[in-house]
Protein backbone atom coordinates (compact mmCIF):
# COMPACT_ATOMS: atom_id res chain seq x y z
CA UNK A 1 0.00 0.00 0.00
CA UNK A 2 0.73 3.64 -0.89
CA UNK A 3 -0.10 6.73 0.44
CA UNK A 4 -1.59 9.55 -2.05
CA UNK A 5 -2.48 12.84 -2.07
CA UNK A 6 -4.39 15.40 -4.99
CA UNK A 7 -2.87 18.65 -4.59
CA UNK A 8 -2.64 21.97 -6.73
CA UNK A 9 0.55 24.15 -6.11
CA UNK A 10 -0.10 27.73 -6.65
CA UNK A 11 2.47 30.05 -8.21
CA UNK A 12 6.40 30.65 -6.93
CA UNK A 13 5.48 33.59 -5.56
CA UNK A 14 2.31 32.39 -3.31
CA UNK A 15 4.45 29.39 -2.44
CA UNK A 16 7.56 31.62 -1.69
CA UNK A 17 4.90 33.80 0.54
CA UNK A 18 3.72 30.69 2.36
CA UNK A 19 7.23 29.52 3.28
CA UNK A 20 7.94 32.88 5.04
CA UNK A 21 5.55 31.47 7.46
CA UNK A 22 5.96 27.68 7.01
CA UNK A 23 9.32 27.67 8.15
CA UNK A 24 8.84 28.67 11.35
CA UNK A 25 5.21 27.39 12.24
CA UNK A 26 4.66 24.77 10.34
CA UNK A 27 5.79 20.82 10.93
CA UNK A 28 5.17 19.94 7.70
CA UNK A 29 7.44 22.48 6.06
CA UNK A 30 10.28 19.91 4.63
CA UNK A 31 7.28 17.59 3.82
CA UNK A 32 6.51 18.85 0.50
CA UNK A 33 5.63 22.66 -0.91
CA UNK A 34 3.12 25.10 -0.10
CA UNK A 35 -0.23 23.60 -1.76
CA UNK A 36 -4.30 23.41 -1.97
CA UNK A 37 -5.28 19.80 -0.92
CA UNK A 38 -7.71 18.48 -3.48
CA UNK A 39 -8.15 15.06 -1.82
CA UNK A 40 -7.29 13.94 0.95
CA UNK A 41 -4.48 11.56 1.83
CA UNK A 42 -5.87 8.30 0.81
CA UNK A 43 -4.31 4.60 0.67
CA UNK A 44 -4.08 2.11 -2.91
CA UNK A 45 -2.18 -0.61 -3.77
CA UNK A 46 0.32 0.45 -6.37
CA UNK A 47 -1.12 -1.63 -8.90
CA UNK A 48 -3.81 0.22 -8.60
CA UNK A 49 -2.62 3.69 -9.39
CA UNK A 50 -2.51 2.99 -13.06
CA UNK A 51 -6.22 3.07 -13.32
CA UNK A 52 -6.24 6.11 -11.09
CA UNK A 53 -4.09 8.18 -12.67
CA UNK A 54 -6.15 7.34 -15.76
CA UNK A 55 -9.39 9.09 -13.93
CA UNK A 56 -7.58 11.97 -12.69
CA UNK A 57 -6.26 12.50 -16.63
CA UNK A 58 -9.84 12.23 -17.76
CA UNK A 59 -11.30 14.83 -14.54
CA UNK A 60 -8.98 17.74 -15.66
CA UNK A 61 -9.53 17.70 -19.38
CA UNK A 62 -13.14 18.32 -18.11
CA UNK A 63 -12.24 21.24 -15.38
CA UNK A 64 -10.89 24.58 -16.51
CA UNK A 65 -7.70 26.39 -14.89
CA UNK A 66 -8.67 27.55 -11.40
CA UNK A 67 -9.18 30.79 -10.10
CA UNK A 68 -7.81 31.15 -6.78
CA UNK A 69 -7.89 34.05 -4.70
CA UNK A 70 -5.93 33.86 -1.20
CA UNK A 71 -7.91 36.51 0.82
CA UNK A 72 -7.08 35.94 4.38
CA UNK A 73 -5.64 34.45 6.97
CA UNK A 74 -8.00 32.02 8.77
CA UNK A 75 -7.50 29.40 11.56
CA UNK A 76 -9.45 25.63 12.30
CA UNK A 77 -8.95 26.14 15.88
CA UNK A 78 -10.44 24.89 18.21
CA UNK A 79 -10.64 21.64 15.52
CA UNK A 80 -6.80 21.90 15.14
CA UNK A 81 -4.20 24.61 15.28
CA UNK A 82 -3.78 24.80 11.58
CA UNK A 83 -3.61 28.75 10.24
CA UNK A 84 -3.96 28.72 6.58
CA UNK A 85 -4.33 31.42 3.85
CA UNK A 86 -8.35 31.29 3.07
CA UNK A 87 -8.81 30.37 -0.49
CA UNK A 88 -12.13 32.13 -1.26
CA UNK A 89 -14.41 29.29 -2.09
CA UNK A 90 -15.79 29.05 -5.81
CA UNK A 91 -18.02 26.66 -7.96
CA UNK A 92 -15.14 25.85 -10.43
CA UNK A 93 -13.47 24.26 -6.70
CA UNK A 94 -16.33 22.76 -5.21
CA UNK A 95 -16.54 21.08 -8.59
CA UNK A 96 -13.43 19.97 -9.37
CA UNK A 97 -13.58 18.48 -5.44
CA UNK A 98 -16.66 16.92 -5.93
CA UNK A 99 -15.72 15.08 -9.22
CA UNK A 100 -12.22 13.65 -7.66
CA UNK A 101 -14.30 12.60 -4.90
CA UNK A 102 -17.10 10.97 -6.85
CA UNK A 103 -15.50 9.45 -9.80
CA UNK A 104 -12.46 8.43 -7.88
CA UNK A 105 -13.81 6.72 -4.72
CA UNK A 106 -11.41 6.44 -2.34
CA UNK A 107 -12.13 6.88 0.43
CA UNK A 108 -15.25 9.62 1.80
CA UNK A 109 -13.62 13.00 2.61
CA UNK A 110 -12.46 13.69 6.41
CA UNK A 111 -14.03 17.14 6.64
CA UNK A 112 -16.31 19.29 4.35
CA UNK A 113 -14.01 21.29 1.94
CA UNK A 114 -12.68 24.41 2.89
CA UNK A 115 -10.07 25.23 0.10
CA UNK A 116 -6.85 26.61 1.95
CA UNK A 117 -3.17 26.57 2.39
CA UNK A 118 -1.59 25.85 5.16
CA UNK A 119 0.73 27.82 6.96
CA UNK A 120 1.05 26.76 10.64
CA UNK A 121 0.60 23.59 12.51
CA UNK A 122 0.89 21.67 15.27
CA UNK A 123 1.45 24.68 17.38
CA UNK A 124 0.33 24.91 21.22
CA UNK A 125 -2.19 26.66 21.78
CA UNK A 126 -0.54 29.67 23.13
CA UNK A 127 1.39 29.83 20.23
CA UNK A 128 -1.41 29.17 17.95
CA UNK A 129 -3.05 32.30 19.41
CA UNK A 130 0.01 34.60 19.31
CA UNK A 131 0.94 33.42 15.88
CA UNK A 132 -2.40 33.90 14.43
CA UNK A 133 -2.99 37.50 15.93
CA UNK A 134 0.09 38.14 14.08
CA UNK A 135 -0.86 36.88 10.72
CA UNK A 136 -4.39 38.06 10.83
CA UNK A 137 -3.10 41.77 11.07
CA UNK A 138 -0.90 41.10 8.15
CA UNK A 139 -3.27 39.27 5.93
CA UNK A 140 -3.16 37.80 2.55
CA UNK A 141 -4.46 39.60 -0.85
CA UNK A 142 -3.01 37.02 -3.90
CA UNK A 143 -4.95 36.36 -6.93
CA UNK A 144 -4.00 33.95 -9.84
CA UNK A 145 -4.87 31.00 -11.93
CA UNK A 146 -3.47 27.43 -10.98
CA UNK A 147 -3.53 25.28 -14.75
CA UNK A 148 -2.81 21.88 -13.19
CA UNK A 149 -3.18 19.41 -10.37
CA UNK A 150 -0.73 16.94 -9.02
CA UNK A 151 -1.27 13.29 -7.98
CA UNK A 152 1.95 12.93 -5.22
CA UNK A 153 2.93 9.45 -3.08
CA UNK A 154 4.27 9.87 0.31
CA UNK A 155 7.53 8.27 1.69
CA UNK A 156 8.65 6.45 4.45
CA UNK A 157 10.06 9.95 5.97
CA UNK A 158 6.55 11.92 5.14
CA UNK A 159 7.99 13.77 2.58
CA UNK A 160 5.90 13.49 -1.16
CA UNK A 161 7.37 13.19 -4.28
CA UNK A 162 5.24 14.03 -7.37
CA UNK A 163 3.59 10.96 -9.54
CA UNK A 164 1.94 12.60 -12.16
CA UNK A 165 1.17 15.78 -13.59
CA UNK A 166 -2.61 16.88 -15.15
CA UNK A 167 -3.66 20.29 -16.81
CA UNK A 168 -6.42 21.49 -16.33
CA UNK A 169 -7.85 21.93 -20.21
CA UNK A 170 -12.22 22.00 -19.87
CA UNK A 171 -13.99 24.61 -20.37
CA UNK A 172 -16.00 25.05 -17.25
CA UNK B 1 13.81 34.55 -13.70
CA UNK B 2 13.56 30.95 -11.87
CA UNK B 3 15.53 28.06 -11.88
CA UNK B 4 14.76 24.87 -13.18
CA UNK B 5 16.10 21.04 -13.62
CA UNK B 6 15.17 17.80 -15.02
CA UNK B 7 14.81 14.99 -13.18
CA UNK B 8 13.83 11.70 -12.45
CA UNK B 9 12.40 10.01 -9.13
CA UNK B 10 13.54 6.53 -8.83
CA UNK B 11 10.49 3.67 -7.04
CA UNK B 12 9.92 4.66 -3.36
CA UNK B 13 11.08 2.52 -2.32
CA UNK B 14 15.10 3.01 -3.53
CA UNK B 15 13.62 6.41 -2.50
CA UNK B 16 13.21 5.47 0.99
CA UNK B 17 16.86 3.74 0.66
CA UNK B 18 18.69 6.43 -0.39
CA UNK B 19 16.33 8.42 2.67
CA UNK B 20 17.77 6.70 5.29
CA UNK B 21 20.80 8.06 4.75
CA UNK B 22 20.28 11.44 3.44
CA UNK B 23 18.25 12.81 6.59
CA UNK B 24 21.97 11.95 8.29
CA UNK B 25 24.09 13.06 5.78
CA UNK B 26 22.59 15.48 2.67
CA UNK B 27 22.37 19.30 3.38
CA UNK B 28 19.50 19.16 0.51
CA UNK B 29 17.52 16.31 2.29
CA UNK B 30 14.51 18.56 2.70
CA UNK B 31 14.58 20.16 -0.39
CA UNK B 32 13.60 17.50 -2.84
CA UNK B 33 12.99 13.78 -2.72
CA UNK B 34 15.94 11.26 -3.83
CA UNK B 35 16.08 11.81 -7.42
CA UNK B 36 18.68 11.39 -11.03
CA UNK B 37 19.41 14.69 -12.25
CA UNK B 38 18.78 14.55 -16.34
CA UNK B 39 19.72 18.43 -16.34
CA UNK B 40 21.38 20.39 -13.90
CA UNK B 41 19.63 23.44 -12.55
CA UNK B 42 19.00 26.48 -15.06
CA UNK B 43 17.79 29.83 -15.60
CA UNK B 44 14.58 31.15 -17.60
CA UNK B 45 11.97 33.30 -17.90
CA UNK B 46 8.35 32.19 -16.83
CA UNK B 47 7.00 33.55 -20.13
CA UNK B 48 10.21 30.17 -21.66
CA UNK B 49 8.72 27.45 -19.57
CA UNK B 50 5.67 26.95 -22.08
CA UNK B 51 8.24 26.18 -25.04
CA UNK B 52 10.49 24.27 -23.09
CA UNK B 53 8.01 21.73 -21.87
CA UNK B 54 6.79 21.19 -25.09
CA UNK B 55 10.09 20.80 -26.11
CA UNK B 56 10.73 18.18 -23.24
CA UNK B 57 7.27 16.64 -24.24
CA UNK B 58 8.30 15.92 -27.18
CA UNK B 59 11.67 13.91 -26.53
CA UNK B 60 9.95 11.59 -24.09
CA UNK B 61 7.76 10.67 -26.49
CA UNK B 62 11.05 9.71 -28.06
CA UNK B 63 12.62 7.66 -25.09
CA UNK B 64 11.48 4.44 -23.40
CA UNK B 65 11.43 4.02 -19.14
CA UNK B 66 14.67 3.66 -18.70
CA UNK B 67 16.30 0.59 -17.48
CA UNK B 68 18.08 1.45 -14.00
CA UNK B 69 20.54 0.23 -12.06
CA UNK B 70 22.14 1.41 -8.64
CA UNK B 71 24.98 -0.84 -8.54
CA UNK B 72 27.15 0.55 -5.95
CA UNK B 73 28.09 3.72 -3.28
CA UNK B 74 30.75 5.75 -5.14
CA UNK B 75 32.23 9.65 -4.32
CA UNK B 76 33.06 12.76 -6.42
CA UNK B 77 35.89 13.31 -4.07
CA UNK B 78 38.09 14.75 -4.40
CA UNK B 79 35.99 17.06 -7.06
CA UNK B 80 33.32 17.74 -4.11
CA UNK B 81 32.55 15.34 -1.28
CA UNK B 82 29.16 14.02 -2.22
CA UNK B 83 28.30 10.60 -1.78
CA UNK B 84 26.10 8.35 -4.19
CA UNK B 85 24.20 5.56 -5.57
CA UNK B 86 26.00 5.24 -9.05
CA UNK B 87 23.23 4.42 -11.59
CA UNK B 88 25.00 2.40 -14.42
CA UNK B 89 25.43 4.46 -17.33
CA UNK B 90 23.62 2.79 -20.37
CA UNK B 91 23.14 4.45 -23.91
CA UNK B 92 19.55 5.09 -23.08
CA UNK B 93 20.26 7.04 -20.26
CA UNK B 94 23.36 8.89 -22.11
CA UNK B 95 20.31 9.94 -25.08
CA UNK B 96 17.83 10.99 -23.07
CA UNK B 97 20.43 13.31 -21.62
CA UNK B 98 22.19 14.46 -24.93
CA UNK B 99 18.62 15.25 -26.40
CA UNK B 100 17.36 17.11 -23.61
CA UNK B 101 20.95 18.84 -23.46
CA UNK B 102 20.67 19.53 -27.19
CA UNK B 103 17.11 20.33 -27.87
CA UNK B 104 16.82 22.76 -24.96
CA UNK B 105 19.68 24.59 -25.64
CA UNK B 106 19.40 26.24 -22.29
CA UNK B 107 23.09 26.25 -21.04
CA UNK B 108 26.47 23.94 -21.25
CA UNK B 109 26.21 20.56 -18.59
CA UNK B 110 28.71 21.86 -15.57
CA UNK B 111 29.67 18.15 -15.61
CA UNK B 112 30.68 15.09 -17.62
CA UNK B 113 26.93 13.16 -17.27
CA UNK B 114 27.87 10.54 -14.73
CA UNK B 115 24.43 9.38 -13.84
CA UNK B 116 23.68 9.20 -9.86
CA UNK B 117 21.55 9.39 -7.10
CA UNK B 118 23.18 11.76 -4.26
CA UNK B 119 22.58 10.50 -0.54
CA UNK B 120 25.44 12.63 0.87
CA UNK B 121 27.16 16.16 0.68
CA UNK B 122 28.42 19.06 2.58
CA UNK B 123 30.33 16.74 4.26
CA UNK B 124 33.85 17.36 6.36
CA UNK B 125 36.56 15.77 4.44
CA UNK B 126 36.59 13.33 7.90
CA UNK B 127 32.96 12.88 8.12
CA UNK B 128 33.34 11.90 3.92
CA UNK B 129 36.15 9.50 4.64
CA UNK B 130 34.47 8.11 7.81
CA UNK B 131 31.04 7.76 5.85
CA UNK B 132 32.01 6.51 2.50
CA UNK B 133 33.81 3.63 4.36
CA UNK B 134 30.78 2.86 5.84
CA UNK B 135 28.90 3.07 3.25
CA UNK B 136 30.43 1.60 0.29
CA UNK B 137 30.83 -1.92 2.62
CA UNK B 138 27.05 -1.77 2.70
CA UNK B 139 26.51 -0.79 -1.33
CA UNK B 140 23.69 -1.25 -2.57
CA UNK B 141 21.84 -3.27 -5.73
CA UNK B 142 18.95 -1.95 -7.04
CA UNK B 143 17.20 -2.68 -10.72
CA UNK B 144 13.92 -1.18 -11.54
CA UNK B 145 12.19 1.11 -14.32
CA UNK B 146 11.39 4.69 -14.47
CA UNK B 147 8.68 5.40 -16.65
CA UNK B 148 8.34 9.04 -16.38
CA UNK B 149 10.43 12.51 -15.91
CA UNK B 150 9.55 15.65 -14.20
CA UNK B 151 10.33 19.32 -14.84
CA UNK B 152 11.21 20.48 -11.33
CA UNK B 153 11.35 24.19 -10.10
CA UNK B 154 13.17 26.21 -7.09
CA UNK B 155 11.32 28.20 -4.72
CA UNK B 156 13.40 31.19 -2.85
CA UNK B 157 14.26 28.54 -0.13
CA UNK B 158 15.69 26.00 -2.01
CA UNK B 159 12.97 23.65 -2.10
CA UNK B 160 11.77 22.23 -5.57
CA UNK B 161 7.93 21.91 -6.87
CA UNK B 162 7.06 19.53 -9.36
CA UNK B 163 6.06 21.81 -12.64
CA UNK B 164 5.05 19.14 -15.47
CA UNK B 165 5.62 15.24 -15.58
CA UNK B 166 6.68 13.27 -18.91
CA UNK B 167 5.34 9.58 -19.72
CA UNK B 168 8.50 8.03 -21.58
CA UNK B 169 6.15 6.46 -23.87
CA UNK B 170 9.03 5.76 -26.75
CA UNK B 171 10.25 2.46 -28.48
CA UNK B 172 14.26 3.15 -27.92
Amino acid sequence: MMKYGIVAFPSKRLQDLANTYRKRYDSHYSKITPHLTLKEAFEAEETEIGTISQKIASIAEKHAPLNIHASKVSSFFPTTNVIYFKVEPTDQLKNLRQDLQEQLNIGKPKHVFIPHITIAQDLTETEHDDIYGQLRMIGVNEQEVIDRIHLVYQLEDGSWTTYDTYRLTGAE
